[in-house]
């Protein structure tokens, strides 16, 4: 393993990391790029080329030094690595590469793969009569995208209507061009592919937030989607990389569509800035993960797992060379336990990538709390106006829910409220839901087994009479459910108690007494509070100020004497 | 913060994971020592110094070029530090490293300020009548230690009785030598404490394996030990840093006595091995923290917390040149996710440290269960015979339970055993206590308060009759408490239900029903379950496995037809 000499076309910010992994398993890597590049700042032996990237002479005489040759960008010579390629392993293989230079090409490929990605048409010419074809093929508005040499939004213009195409002619008309179908997507996923010798794994599906086309945030997991989208993801991002040849990691960028449907919208055959956060998040980094693939080094899919929720904030350049040192000081000093990476790429560009954060939290919640602060300073510095990061809560409805609420009528309402506060006090986001056992059982049995997957821990279940509400959601999940038997018109409850304790053996409810939310809630407070430590604080602290109450009755009547408080609480009338 | 420049006096393994932590900051980092030194490999500059880390002129060189000197190894020269640190700064203070050069002297300072350590008596000579005289003051065995150039155990000599002496005075007489009584611990903890221009702060207490007096493996935290311990260590070895000078890193190990007690065995001023773990388990490692402090960067108490569970094994060299890469290599082919580093010091020597692994997992018991073939490999190699990472559990007592079984009397023990069967089943640690409200209630208060600390995460309580165990558990704690009420020889069970459901508002107690501890324990598992996937998985195996069993009941009555089935499974007379 260490015996084996790795050569790298291009030298920057994803090389640099690239080295970081290759230098904790003592495995040289011989780079071609500019003196004191970034990731040569960090590698010194006598290994390396000075030179471009493109270079076909100093690319063939690098090829002689090693055992495989990769890249940290895919916009080089693969007529040169075609050409070397019978010498030396490349990897991913130029025929990628060189496929995924194109973006027409590449979309092209993976639709005669069945890959879904947005319907595209090459143009031949690049007149306003060939636009106007399009956009009566694809409709407006359609997105103009440079076939090569595209990246961070340089060589798309979205085409409104043919009052842009002279402006999109000119910004883009002198390149090779294709049109795409616009895809009103509510979301951009993002998985990180490997692919080894063995086959393809997958990384978890993450959410990317892009600011003027730039990649601004990600989020991992992504937030507010299914478990099965999430999946869905995973699968599409495999198939459309198992489609390419070579070994190596692959970004996989995606859009989410509104009715949950995904489309591939572009693919780079090497590390990718949406897999920054696997380095503090994961197990393996996508860093280790291109070294092991490219050298047969084993990989597992169980090793590409997230250790807690992250979100991965980019530090792009201001107008001042020291915009970028200015964010990671001010970052520092908020103390949110964020990992700083600095590129070493010099001075500060407006809107160059010069770094990146990363922070993990036990929560999604926690993350987005802790990451705020950072984004603020990142936009103060670059001159922009900052937003929230987590989106605002529908009442009582939270994004986040841990706790679902349910009932089998809305009549259970008023049992529920005093509960539904508690959760409120405790400030656990909740969910409520109205599903009947008898009335709706399939929109019931739905709700409960999507609950699970979407972040639910614990439900609360109200009913009454023959009260199998609770008894039915046990049935359907793995999560611990409550159940609050509610009193009847008639009788005193003991039906409700009756209908929700005495479940078989195998389906557990965890039962409170007649009409008692209150301790239904705090006993959802107590198992979300085993993860959530800011939860069992604040559970401990009610419970703290319920036996400071009692402590002044006490001293009240120690003080006072019996008559006294009686008279104060009870009236003097009961006496 | 990236135009500060740190002089290190050493380039091994430390400095190699200081350099990396600096190397992220783009912080440069001017290293002393050998060419291709460890640390040297990884950082590409004209900055550096070729020669001895102990050389008073090349100290000199090296001070003029940077804002801060520091170390990764204490065996250096004071005496040129004292002098330079009037131009530059030097953490930590060259006052602080040439006392802990001398382990006497170091162990002297530490009493003078009252921090626990072991009784240590100098020896002014070495000779068998001074030794003689040690024994009598401090009794046998005691340790005979050089006060200087003392690592990895070498410089260290048990003196079990007089007949020791001489091989004693061999081994170490040619040295400065004290003698420390024996300290008969239960357990090595360790502590890296971050002195900073404001204060101390510490990292998680970890728990150290010795073996041959080398360092193997690192808990952290460390296992089996209370949370009143586990902070008792990080008090103490805050307490222990703050009485030496300047800034950094430090590493602070301590005995844990048979009775609870601490004594600090030793400080190293610099990262420590105890600390390697920091890199995968803390948002800021130890090379970060001894970054920041020299340098005056911030940093909280909050940044030091442990993501994961987490372990470290050392690499340590065999006998052939390779050993250290194939402990590597097999490593990596076992698949589970250990994060490999080695250090780049060449050919592998017995007992050198060659590289280390980490591994965090949700939980310990996971952490110890995929390093198990980690360390397996790691003893083949080396030739040596594996051990089992964890402790054998005794029957029903499990060191590492999450669920508490308490009863109020052993009679409640028959209506207990179907759900201690269940918990056997899932693999849930648990352990068992008989605690009564009403003829123990000291012992039950006791009890349940320290099963939080401890890690237990849900209590089952039975009771029957005027059953109070389960709230009155309730009462104590933080955790949810699942209720059994237990049939009583008079009555229904009517009597325990509501004695255990009709719990005021305030304090929750999850009610099953009458004798039905199966349920009990799968609403244990549901709950824990939510944190550990493991046990969620085997509970939705279980609830298949009763779906399966059901249906084909069905599928058997389909087949065979009422009667036929009626008498297979209820008997003839019965039809």
């Amino acid at each position: 393993m260490d015996k084996k000499v790795v050569g790298l076309l291009g030298g920057g910010q994803l090389g640099r990391m690239f080295v970081e992994a290759a230098n904790r398993l003592n495995i040289q890597v011989n780079i071609l790029d500019a003196a004191k590049s970034p990731a040569k700042q960090i590698s010194s032996h006598e290994g390396h080329f000075e030179g471009s990237f493109k270079d076909p002479e100093a690319i063939e005489k690098l090829s002689k030094t090693c055992d495989v040759v990769t890249v940290e960008i895919e916009h080089v010579d693969t007529q040169i690595l075609e050409k070397i390629s019978s010498q030396v392993a490349v990897e991913p293989s130029w025929k990628t590469i060189r496929m995924i230079q194109d973006k027409y090409a590449q979309k092209e490929h993976l639709q005669e793969y069945n890959v879904a990605t947005a319907q595209s048409i090459p143009l031949a010419g690049a007149t306003t009569e060939d636009l106007e074809k399009v956009g009566e093929q694809i409709g407006f508005p359609f997105m103009l995208k440079s076939r090569t040499e595209a990246y961070d939004g340089r060589g798309n213009f979205p085409v409104k209507s043919s009052a842009d195409f002279d402006a999109a002619l000119k910004a883009l008309g002198s390149r090779p061009l294709y049109a795409e179908k616009w895809a009103n997507f509510k979301a951009e996923l993002a998985v990180m592919v490997v692919k080894t010798k063995d086959g393809v794994l997958a990384y978890p599906t993450v959410e990317t937030v892009h600011e003027d086309s730039i990649c601004k945030l990600v989020y991992a997991p992504a937030r507010n989607v299914s478990k099965k989208v999430l999946e869905q993801a995973q699968e599409l991002a495999k198939k459309a990389v198992a489609c390419f040849w070579g070994k190596g990691v692959f970004g996989v960028e995606m859009f989410l569509l509104d009715d949950d449907s995904l489309l591939i919208n572009e693919i780079a055959p090497r590390p990718h800035n949406s897999g920054h956060y696997t380095i503090e998040a994961c197990p393996i980094s996508q860093y280790d993960a291109h070294l092991r693939s490219i050298l047969d080094i084993p990989i597992q899919q169980s090793e590409l797992r997230i250790r807690e929720p992250s979100i991965m904030l980019n530090i792009l350049g201001a107008s001042t060379p020291e915009s970028a040192v200015q964010i990671a000081e001010r970052s520092i000093a908020a103390g949110v336990g964020a990992s700083i990476h600095l590129y070493g790429k010099g001075d500060s560009r407006a809107n160059r990538k010069m770094g990146h954060m990363t922070l993990t939290a036990p929560t999604m919640r926690e993350a987005e709390k802790a990451m705020q602060p950072l984004l603020d300073i990142t936009d103060d510095v670059r001159g922009r106006k900052s937003k929230p990061l987590s989106d605002s809560k529908p009442a009582g409805q939270a994004k986040d829910a841990v706790v679902g609420v349910i009932m089998g009528s809305h009549s259970d309402m008023p049992v529920l409220q005093a509960g539904i506060n508690i959760l409120k006090t405790l400030n656990i986001p909740f969910e409520t839901h109205i599903t009947s056992a008898h009335r709706t059982p399939d929109w019931m049995s739905e709700y409960i087994h999507g609950a699970m997957p979407r972040g639910i821990q614990v439900l609360i279940a109200a009913a009454g009479g023959a009260a199998h509400l609770p008894g039915m959601a046990a049935s359907h999940t793995a999560i611990p459910v409550i159940g609050v038997p509610v009193k009847p018109t008639i009788g005193d409850g003991t039906d409700s108690v009756l209908s929700i304790l005495n479940m078989p053996r195998g389906v557990p409810v965890a039962t409170v007494g007649v009409n008692n939310s209150t301790n239904a809630a705090l006993l959802a407070a107590r198992i979300v509070g085993l993860k959530e430590g800011q939860i069992q604080k604040a559970l401990i602290e009610y419970a703290d100020k319920s036996t400071a109450e009692v402590m002044e009755r006490e001293a009240a009547m120690n003080e006072q004497g019996w008559d006294a408080v009686f008279e104060q609480w009870h009236g003097a009338a009961k006496k």
